[in-house]
């Protein structure tokens, strides 16, 4: 007898065309975030999402105000009381298109093309979030969802979601759910599953030097005054030494160092120095001693300085010594990190290494604590086991380089761990022309967020 | 009985006020070099010049057209040919007045009070081109001249004489002479008559770095690429020890040893740290070790970066590891070092020091040579004799920290060294408002010049 299971599969497959009709309707939608002149086309996007969850029989849909772009809830949640609740979370904003001229097509104007389906947010993420809708459709067209579900799509991920802390503050209650199931990641590659368990933190930071009151003539003055940028470009060279590792007092101390299987796992994905080399265009790879490229990437903290500036940077020769020089420097944290530590060691390693000669001082731009979640947590290790099941392979488990944020405030507001998977590509050009989504993953992620609900369904009670 | 040069220096006393409304006259006229609106303003200075030489009775005066702004000429060659040949050196164009609110009166309104005369170029240098023309008036109006004279007033000095280098080959024969006396320096204190004597050198260069071929995000590939700006800093930061050495290879190599007497007389003038502290708001001051600051300033080479810029500079944090980062970077040169020999030795540091991972580039910016003028050379003696004579005072030899090109360029096309002296102060304001002349020392220069041409002239022949 024909599960539950392969009912829905079976009829996500007999739908799928009108489910990219629909993934169409929506990427039409011009919901730029960035850009106050589409503020109406991202409400109409929010409107759009809304009606499509109504017709799906989403209970309680609401378009609730943030005081930014507005954010979709929902509610499905007819299973029984010991099945888990799962927060859905998703954005319908979008990307602006620029630059125009390099789309082969107008970035709203959706098209198909061997097999891809090329629209600005394909991947990132309306087509992400189509997945979950067309999964709940299959299992709601003979079924009531096995597990319950709650929504939350917002319109402000793509210009870093500012009103998101307070409105998850506030509607708290709403939002409580079991874990956060946030399709908004990729896949590493077409034959590799991937499920994202571990997010660094962000410490953001300006210094500024100080030497003379204001700018002075180097012709009057060179010889007897310590030039700020001289400073602050010895500050820069000596936090890291020339294995690559940070010098910030007590810089390694809370770091949690990597579990052998943990090792095990992310070096499975190691990707070779050429690999890189041909990403980036470097001439050769550099990090930190002792560590492969994968765990450089997303399982040690790193430093960098990401901008820097002071006198004269105008055409041809000024010869000013000037007054200040600014850089900003960021670190990546991981678990246990916190920015608050690394700002102190940042003070301290100033404090103790800048010139007499000169002043300095910190502000702090940006700060996200690192987020882990356990390999072996139910909600991950079955959403590992539907990948596996519709895939025909084991996923691979990655922390990632950059911090999602908003699965620190679902950890620090609502007390939730996040699942953190999806089915878009490295090569779909998230954030850039042409961006594009594989309709085959688009129907396997469907798939395997069937499975998924059912398999949860039955792991927790039953 | 009363020598010429007393009967001269009677007339300049009788007649002071005269000169000084006619040096009031031509601090009227605009001649802002660097705004192109002020173009005819320029010209209208040179006009006024040129039709007072005439009326001096200074021969064969000319506006010679240079693509720039003109030059006006004039020759009083009727001393025996056994007396040497002066060019007079000077310029007629002053700096833009900006900031206008932070002037007491208006910048072209000259005013006098107690004994400072207030006005934008009075110091810088209509007033010391005066105190020559008021020198040569005083002893035409009784004798000929004793020696021969050339004059050559430029109108772009303050914008760097952009055309003086084809203008000098160009006319060549017509400015030959024996030797320049360029009376655009000053005096270090009211009472202390000043006799530069060398000028560092500049070489000036902007180097950049390649790290990736386009700019990537911190959260992607923080930790396997050398960002372009750590290495930069590095290579800053290792240009200099903590001595304040610079590390070029080879870089004191050529550096010309300073003599005892050299030292003893230059050592004579030093200031102590608060002077400098005082001047620049540093918190301390700083510079190579082993000199002092009178010597770091104008005799031993320096090295310092005027500019630097790279990845994100605007408001906020933005994580991204840029592509290039680039510094200007300049050196203040001493006899004998060559600005092709320290580009090479700047080549060479960065072939040993750059990390392999990175690329970089330099580009030569300017390149000025060092120049020094023999302490004993006679016709700089002699100044320092009618200086003493007048101010009752020897005069302090001096080197100055800065590069004054067109001494260089005398040099190098006619053959010519330079007298370099003046009559300005260090608190008069050049090139800042409320810039002033001391009509005490207008008049003592005056005088001061009477008495060299004399003086000269009895030395040479007779």
């Amino acid at each position: 007898m024909e599960s539950n299971t392969q009912k829905a599969i079976a009829y996500s497959h007999e739908n799928i065309q009108k489910f990219i009709d629909s993934l169409i309707e929506f990427l039409k939608i011009k919901t730029i975030s960035s850009d106050p002149q589409f503020k109406g086309d991202v409400r109409k996007g929010a409107e759009w999402l809304s009606t499509y969850m109504e017709n799906l029989g989403v209970q309680d849909v609401r378009i609730l105000e943030t005081g930014q772009n507005p954010v979709v809830y929902g509610a499905l949640t007819q299973a029984a009381e010991d099945k888990p609740t799962i927060l859905l979370y998703g954005h319908y904003d979008v990307q602006p298109p620029d630059p125009l001229d390099e789309w082969d097509k107008a970035p709203f104007d959706p098209v198909v093309k061997d097999g891809l389906l090329y629209a600005r947010g394909s991947s990132d993420m309306k087509g992400q979030a189509m997945v979950s809708l067309a999964a709940i459709e299959s299992i709601m067209a003979f079924d009531k969802l096995p597990v319950n579900l709650k929504f939350l799509f917002e319109g402000d991920e793509e210009v870093g979601s500012p009103a998101i802390v307070p409105f998850l503050t506030e509607h708290k209650d709403l939002f409580k759910s079991d874990f956060v199931l946030n399709l908004d990641a990729g896949m590493i590659a077409e034959d590799k599953p991937t499920i994202v368990y571990g997010l660094r933190g962000l410490a953001y930071f300006e210094i500024s030097v100080t030497g003379p009151a204001y700018d002075l003539h180097s012709g009057l003055f060179g010889g007897v005054v310590y030039n700020p940028i001289h400073a602050l470009s010895e500050l820069i060279a000596g936090v890291k030494n020339s294995d690559g590792e940070i010098q910030l007092p007590g810089y390694y101390d809370d770091v949690l160092p990597l579990e052998k299987k943990e090792r095990e796992a992310l070096n499975a994905l190691d990707n070779p120095d050429q690999y890189y080399v041909d990403q980036t265009g470097v001439k050769a790879v550099f990090g930190e001693k002792g560590f492969s490229n994968v765990e450089r990437l997303g399982a040690r903290p790193t430093l960098d300085v990401n901008g820097i500036w002071g006198g004269y940077t105008g055409e041809g020769p000024k010869t000013v010594i000037p007054s200040k020089a600014h850089a900003k420097l960021s670190m990546r944290l991981v678990p246990n990190q916190t920015p608050v530590k690394v700002k102190q060691q940042l003070i301290q390693y100033l404090e103790e290494n800048a010139p007499k000669e000169i002043s300095w001082e910190v502000k702090q731009l940006a700060s996200d604590p690192a987020c882990i979640t356990d390999m072996d947590y139910y909600a991950t290790r079955c959403f590992a086991d539907s990948l596996e099941e519709v895939m025909g392979k084991k996923p691979v488990f990655k922390r990632e380089g950059g911090s999602i944020p908003i699965s620190t405030h679902f950890q620090n507001i609502l007390g939730c761990d996040s699942v953190m998977s999806g089915f878009s590509l490295p090569e779909d050009h998230i954030h850039s022309p042409n961006e594009r989504f594989n309709l085959e993953l688009f129907e396997k992620g469907i798939e395997v967020v069937i499975d998924y609900f059912y398999r949860l369904s039955q792991e927790c009670g039953e």
